[in-house]
């Protein structure tokens, strides 16, 4: 199902979770790929605990940059690809951001917001449901999140 | 149920929808209370339009300006008078941010996260759920929306 191309852009919000990993932020990665180039146009990892702010998750900064670059409330000409299944409030950004498909890594059965029993893309609220991919890389984007909550507990 | 007190903590986030209104942004509003003062610690109103951030809702402008003012994550010590029900994303990052109590004006069945089937405070995903109000001054809450949608149809 997926393919080199899938693999290094993966690859790229890997290293974005690893970022985050040494700020000491869970580490969670992200990236925009404009669809037509099929370039990297931004990428992100969690920034909650440097920016003092519990929605600077790495989908909620790539939005907001993206949205702010180019002047719009709306990028449907983007895919996101992110190591770890978004959570709710993620999920509900992706969709109001409109973002065309959603690549993600590892699920997240204890706070993700669409495999999840919240299934937020199942719900009628949200109007624009991105097609949704997962799998890609799982097991290296779910050790990078085990090894941190293993630290944290030591 | 709703004392003085909360009427004018209501008609503070009114006004906020008003200027929301104005220009020409959805016309939601909000403020936070600091729970031991009893004061109006900050108050906003949508501005996705003005930032180009599809997630500027009033509810996220106003934990992201507290924390950020506060050094902190968590606002635990502030409760959340808003116009309308909080959003899916809205109701997450309340919940990321520990609000302790949301009194929110008007119901929102058609993109609401709390009463609507979303129903985000009923999840196991979602670790905080903050003491729910609701119904305060909600006719005027609503018509402010209404004449908004109204005008946007005409």
């Amino acid at each position: 199902m997926f393919d080199e191309t899938d693999h290094n852009r993966m690859r790229a919000a890997l290293e974005e979770a690893r970022l985050a990993f040494d700020r000491d932020e869970v580490p969670i990665g992200a990236v925009l790929i404009h669809r037509e180039t099929g370039e990297i146009a931004a990428r992100a990892g969690n920034r909650t605990l440097e920016q003092c702010d519990p929605t600077s998750h790495a989908e909620i900064l790539l939005i907001r940059d993206m949205c702010k670059k180019l002047g719009v409330q709306r990028i449907p000409d983007y895919d996101l690809y992110v190591t770890i299944e978004p959570c709710p409030m993620c999920a509900a950004a992706i969709s109001y951001a409109r973002i065309g498909t959603v690549i993600f890594g590892a699920t997240d059965p204890k706070s993700g917001g669409i495999t999840s029993p919240v299934a937020l893309y199942t719900q009628p609220q949200l109007h624009h449901k991105p097609a949704i991919l997962s799998g890609l890389m799982s097991d290296a984007c779910a050790q990078i999140m085990k090894d941190f909550f293993a630290r944290k507990r030591t």
